[in-house]
């Protein structure tokens, strides 16, 4: 090599970035977890399940039977939609007397995020609305915001979102897509009524606006009675976002969309852009651990870990937060959303907490337009339930020296 | 469910795609690959590498490992950038003396394809200019289109890119982004000579364009002398992009970018927004089967049959196409590229092949203009020896025919 090309090492002075790659900002979530991966800290921050609980005995079997009975298939390039094996089971499992899928209405999606990607991609034009609850999953917005969306909001109330302040917001922005986590939301843990649910797909159909389902924990419910689900009641105008990550393990990264013929066709041609397909093998470990039967008993472990859990850090709460503190009680889900009184910030009160041991994640990247600062998030399933009462401990003593 | 309810199942009359997604094409190749999947029909279409030559036996021992060694933290979500032991063994394997890469400098991506939608994503604004090849890599037409590219194209001769012709065009154009496959490209099978890469990162440098060196194949060849890579000699103006697919598995969609510090930057806050993060289990799966050494051997190994492949190929076609057909003769890589006679387009004959029970691709797709219907693609590798003499007989009667 010669001086010439050695003094060209450096030769790019100022990268042209594209104008939307400059403006994404760093995922709040992905950046609270590099803080509170330090030692010492319990962790309430991330929606990362109890590793503790993953079903590493049985996915290994599975693991074998993928080499013995898929072998090189399982290796190989595959289909956009992902592999038939699966999406048959799948569309067997989400399959109700009323609402049939069948293997072509699925879409593979490397985890919920690329779903979610994909759907900003397949709806939105730039300055396009979305009508979502506030607050709601960072990740979405996360996802959206690449692709120019604006957003109208409706608040939430115990019933999930305020869908009698929906009407007007739709008539006023005409949204292009409807987004919501109507079972045990991120981040607030509350789950929509059946009662809202029937008059959201009434408006859905009435303005001929798609409803975006996202679901990624619709099967851990602890307590409640189970309510109807938004494609049960509206039928194909509802495209459902699903995933494994929450209930067997989130490293093989497999999600889905389901959603209509017209629908999984774009999502089809959209994949083959991004990333051809997602990854082979992984689709085979869990079509094979689900093959034999393993996935119902292990909800079942989950579900009673995780419903303790809750409980634990509920009752750690009412103990030891101040009252003017307060908290939602979910039925289901990893999240419960806490709120503050009205003088303080939870950002404020980040570093304290961090400084005390104890990661949250703060609430307001998860309000669309980050204009409310007086909640944040905490995942009640990752910690053990000693480190939960501890963690919780901690937290109080932040809160009540405020 | 009420008759209302059940009346609302087909509620979206005209669904609100995107203008972007509504302009996408389904990918020619994987169009193909459904016709090409007949049985009886000997397959040179796709870019399949050959599965019987798969390390099934190491990558089994190796997915033995993943659970031994790293249980619930390969099932856990993982880092944006990917998980740390394969940037480290990976940065090892891709520095040189002069070059080098620390962990921080690789994106692990879900094969290539996704690090092309991702350059894509970080560099296009719409309308702006990619300088190519052309032919050029129809999965990076198809990542780049959806950010509104347009094209600027070099032609090819047996030493690759004209960059004598590069100069005029960049002045007209501005490039945002160079893009080129300087090793076996895909699809003409042609190497870029030395003193055209010096010309390139001169040029390069020169005009403050990045250059996108897509290298899938690099590592694969059989024949001639080495060349220095585009990052050699042009540093950190050169964004690598690589993968396991072609010399491992493309089933574990394991591939990554290398670049500086500043783009790998812009890369993870892509990544977070697109999905979190690559599966984590295949990235152990790669990690543990190179951490035991066995990548080298098995690459003598593809290698030695490949090369054996190409030749069987290279031979029955001198011996059996008309002698107007021409074809190059790469030194490495998957793919050789076929020129017809100026009367016969590679689309129309494309049918009457499905018919003789042999596929290839038709190169239009490979041209950013779609103005060159002369060509066709063949990959030398995914079949038996057996198989591409047939093959190759079964196209010479149709090319014999005409």
């Amino acid at each position: 090599m010669n001086e010439s090309t050695l003094s060209k090492k450096e030769v790019i002075c100022n990268w042209p970035f594209s104008d939307s790659s400059l403006s994404i900002k760093a995922n709040a979530i992905r950046e609270i977890l590099k803080v509170s991966a330090r030692p010492g800290i319990i962790n309430f921050a991330g929606g990362l399940p109890a590793a503790e609980l993953f079903p590493e005995t049985h996915l290994k079997e599975a693991t074998e039977k993928v080499f013995q009975k898929h072998g090189p298939k399982a290796l190989q390039y595959s289909l956009t939609l992902g592999i038939v094996e699966l999406r048959e089971l799948l569309s067997e499992r989400i399959s109700t007397a009323d609402n049939k899928y069948e293997p072509d209405s699925i879409q593979i999606t490397t985890g919920s995020q690329q779903g979610l990607d994909m759907i900003g991609r397949a709806f939105i034009n730039p300055g396009d609305y979305i009508l979502t609850e506030a607050p709601t999953y960072l990740g979405a917005l996360s996802a959206f915001n690449f692709y120019d969306a604006r957003y109208c909001t409706v608040p939430l109330d115990e019933g999930g979102m305020r869908v009698d302040l929906a009407e007007d917001l739709i008539k006023k922005y005409k949204p292009k897509v409807i987004y919501v986590v109507p079972n045990f939301q991120n981040p607030s843990g509350i789950t929509m009524s059946a009662s809202r649910r029937e008059i959201l797909v009434e408006l859905a159909s009435r303005y001929q606006i798609p409803i975006v389902d996202d679901n990624p924990y619709g099967e851990l419910r602890y307590s409640g009675d189970p309510v109807p689900s938004l494609k049960a009641l509206g039928g194909d105008a509802v495209i459902s976002l699903g995933t494994f990550s929450k209930i067997i393990s989130p490293g093989v990264r497999t999600g889905w969309i389901a959603a209509c013929p017209k629908v999984i066709r774009m999502m089809e041609k959209v994949k083959q852009s991004v990333d051809l397909h997602s990854a082979t093998f992984p689709q085979y470990m869990i079509y094979e651990y689900m093959l034999a039967g393993h996935l119902e008993k292990h909800l079942e472990i989950i579900c009673k870990a995780y419903h303790k859990r809750r409980d634990v850090m509920l009752n750690t709460m009412a103990n030891e937060f101040p009252a003017e503190v307060t908290f939602t009680r979910p039925e289901g889900g990893l999240f419960l959303w806490v709120t503050l009184p009205k003088s303080i910030g939870a950002a404020d009160i980040f570093d304290k907490a961090i400084d005390a041991g104890v990661a949250f994640v703060p609430g307001k990247p998860f309000f669309p337009h980050e204009d409310n600062d007086q909640h944040f998030r905490l995942n009640f399933c990752h910690a053990s339930e000693d480190n939960i009462m501890e963690g919780i401990r901690r937290l109080a003593k932040v809160l009540n020296s405020l």
